[in-house]
């Protein structure tokens, strides 16, 4: 008979098999109601694990609201709360819709959504298109009309004309491009300027063939050409589809899922299934985009952009992207510290992604609870931070909790420890 | 009365100071008949010093030829071999019209030039843009006719669009392209990548101000979009118009221009103004692109790209782009100390050129003739490998003879070691 140890250890080496084989490609953009299965009108979703309304955070609360109006359910903010509490609305986390959301997440009926394929395990995975940065956060009213135009932008101008790009190239697969972003300084979570760059040449030629009309054209490449953090909500759909391969494998202790609602931290583990472990939502150190922003005006981490290191990309593979210490005050060593800091928690590495100033070190991934539980250290997380009132208004770092960790490894002995368990 | 070692130690700050003031703006492209001052229908320009039409490598013969052809000058190669030997055609180093041309650097009088003005000090420099990559080199003869397609379009379709674009922009500054590209993994010599993203995102707004037609614009951008080494011929014309603006500083013995011709290389000194001092070419040490290809095929070190290097960016900055290590069997740690070796024989740093992954180390610039020859260090030229029949076939490193810097450091001390010489 195999012991447990053994058997985490297959069941690990599995894990990690699926997500070296995984393929993501990216294959459509739709709005959220025609592919996110089980969605409805009257569902918002958001990032991180489930949490009630009343315990929402500013800015997520502020999305839903928001959201519900663009929707056409309602008419203004305190009608949007009155629905809500009402119970009017489904309120869930993206990633139990097979999507990820970055920063809010907040993910409504006619999100435009970036559509990624695993061609090797044949599930999807979703994520809504970059909508540009949010500014403005002096004048509410003013900001949420021209973020409302924004959104309606993407939805019915750029949503579908790189769906028709995107098409016409028969898939674009996503791999290659975050490979060739680590050979450009991106670590593809917090840094996209390579990434961003490779999408808007990949697609460039196939915008022309596929889009007739000039302006709609001229308006899709300008956007391309300056959202340099574009390609984040690409890889992150692909992080989805390649960590989604790695689920519900009996007595697999990896990670499967990390994301942020700015209240908790929550975690799932292949050998658990759909089970959440939340801690406490840290504090993000970093830089504030403007002297005008301190400490007290932000919510602490947020976001299911930690998907991405969750596939073993953004904070893990740090030291490809020194120019992001900068934000923390650190060094390069510190960031290649940092990168070989993960390798202790994590189960093995990915071949395609490497790390040219570590001597194309390969990446370090599929992080294992029991290693975090073991040494101590936790994932480290590259993120934008949020004001209290919605925006990004700065980035930085910082890391899980360690009580998810500890919580799904207590969880992980009581389910696997009964002779026979599977 | 100040001695000989502080006056050029006053003059070399001087030079230094003037690179790094300089402000290559790119402004416009022109036909070179009508930007080159004494640019005429029968001058051919060539990379590298002076050089007699019997002495050329094989690549700068046939490109020579191929020039005159292009031009409407003679029917064949033969016809203009026999122009040239009757003296009928003006061979000169592009150096000597304020271009710089890389590899081959075949300059003639219909060749579409990238024109830079330095702002800060009034002059210009120009170099051809990029030709694409050179491929079938089996077929001479439909290789010919397949580059000539290419110029033609070059001439009458890209040059005149991103004429528009950049006069529409206000002129495209080179500096921070090159700043940013340095932060994505380019050393701006034999990587690009980071650099042609930028100009395509920089520019591509405006070409669809300027430009009306539809299929010219597909085709300029597409070009963009692919062309991954674009942006070197924009830094070589900035670099130029940089380190003329530090030439002919009485005293100072910072090296003003390097450039090879795949027999000599040819470096000029501040304080000794236009005379060429000339070393062999050397070898260059690399990876061919294809197994088809051997040391036996190529020529030494080739064209006037090592401006770069006289700037203080590739080769001076490997540090940067530790992924082109991979042609050189090198490690980071390699590029590292490759990027301080040059911090030896050179006067001071550019403050906006910063290497992350050296904490943002500034880029070594101006080098010292007599710091070379005390030293022993040559400057080291990141730079592509040219078959002897032409067209790239790979690329590598090498480095500056140390003749050339040891003769031009007696000559300055012939010319300044008088006293009251200036």
């Amino acid at each position: 008979m195999v012991n447990l140890p053994e058997r985490i250890h297959e069941a690990n080496l599995n894990a990690l098999d699926a997500m070296r084989q995984a393929n993501p490609v990216w294959v459509d953009v739709r709005p959220a109601l025609e592919v996110l299965p089980g969605m409805s009108k009257n569902t918002v979703l958001h990032a991180g694990p489930p949490i009630a309304w009343e315990d929402m955070c500013g800015p997520q609360k502020m999305g839903v609201q928001q959201a519900l109006i663009y929707e056409g359910l309602v008419d203004d903010e305190e009608a949007a709360a009155a629905m809500i509490r009402a119970g009017e609305v489904v309120l869930a986390p993206c990633h139990e819709y097979q999507a990820v959301g970055g920063m809010a997440g907040i993910t409504s009926a006619s999100s435009p959504m970036v559509v990624v394929r695993n061609e090797q395990h044949g599930n999807y995975a979703y994520s809504q298109l970059f909508q540009g940065p949010a500014g403005g956060l002096q004048d509410r009213d003013a900001y949420n009309v021209e973020a409302r135009k924004q959104w309606r932008w993407l939805d019915s101008v750029l949503g579908p004309t790189l769906a028709a790009a995107v098409k016409e190239v028969g898939g674009l697969p996503v791999k290659p491009i975050i490979a060739r972003a680590l050979e450009m300084g991106d670590e593809c979570h917090n840094r996209n300027s390579g990434g961003s760059s490779l999408i808007l040449n990949a697609l460039v030629e196939a915008m022309f063939k596929t889009c007739r009309d000039r302006e709609t054209l001229r308006q899709s490449i300008a956007y391309l050409s300056w959202a340099d953090q574009f390609s984040l909500c690409v890889s992150m759909a692909a992080a989805k589809a390649t960590t989604d391969a790695a689920k519900n494998i009996p007595y697999s202790t990896v990670v499967t899922t990390m994301a942020r609602n700015g209240v908790d931290f929550g975690i799932k583990v292949s050998g658990l299934g759909e089970q959440w472990f939340t801690g406490p939502a840290q504090r993000v150190e970093g830089l504030y985009f403007s002297s005008d922003w301190g400490d007290d005006d932000v919510v602490p981490d947020m976001g299911d952009s930690a998907i991405m290191e969750t596939y073993g990309i953004g904070g893990h593979v740090q030291a490809a992207a020194p120019a992001l210490q900068q934000f923390v005050s650190g060094s390069f060593s510190r960031a290649v510290a940092l990168t070989r800091e993960m390798g202790q928690i994590t189960v093995g590495t990915m071949d395609e992604y490497r790390i040219p100033n570590m001597d194309f070190a390969t990446a370090p991934i599929a992080t294992d609870i029991r290693k975090v539980v073991q040494t101590g250290v936790t994932p480290v997380i590259d993120t934008a931070i949020a004001h209290k009132k919605g925006g990004v208004i700065g980035a930085g770092q910082t890391r899980a909790p360690q009580q998810c960790f500890s919580e799904a490894l207590r969880a992980f002995a009581a389910k696997y420890r009964t002779p026979g368990a599977a």
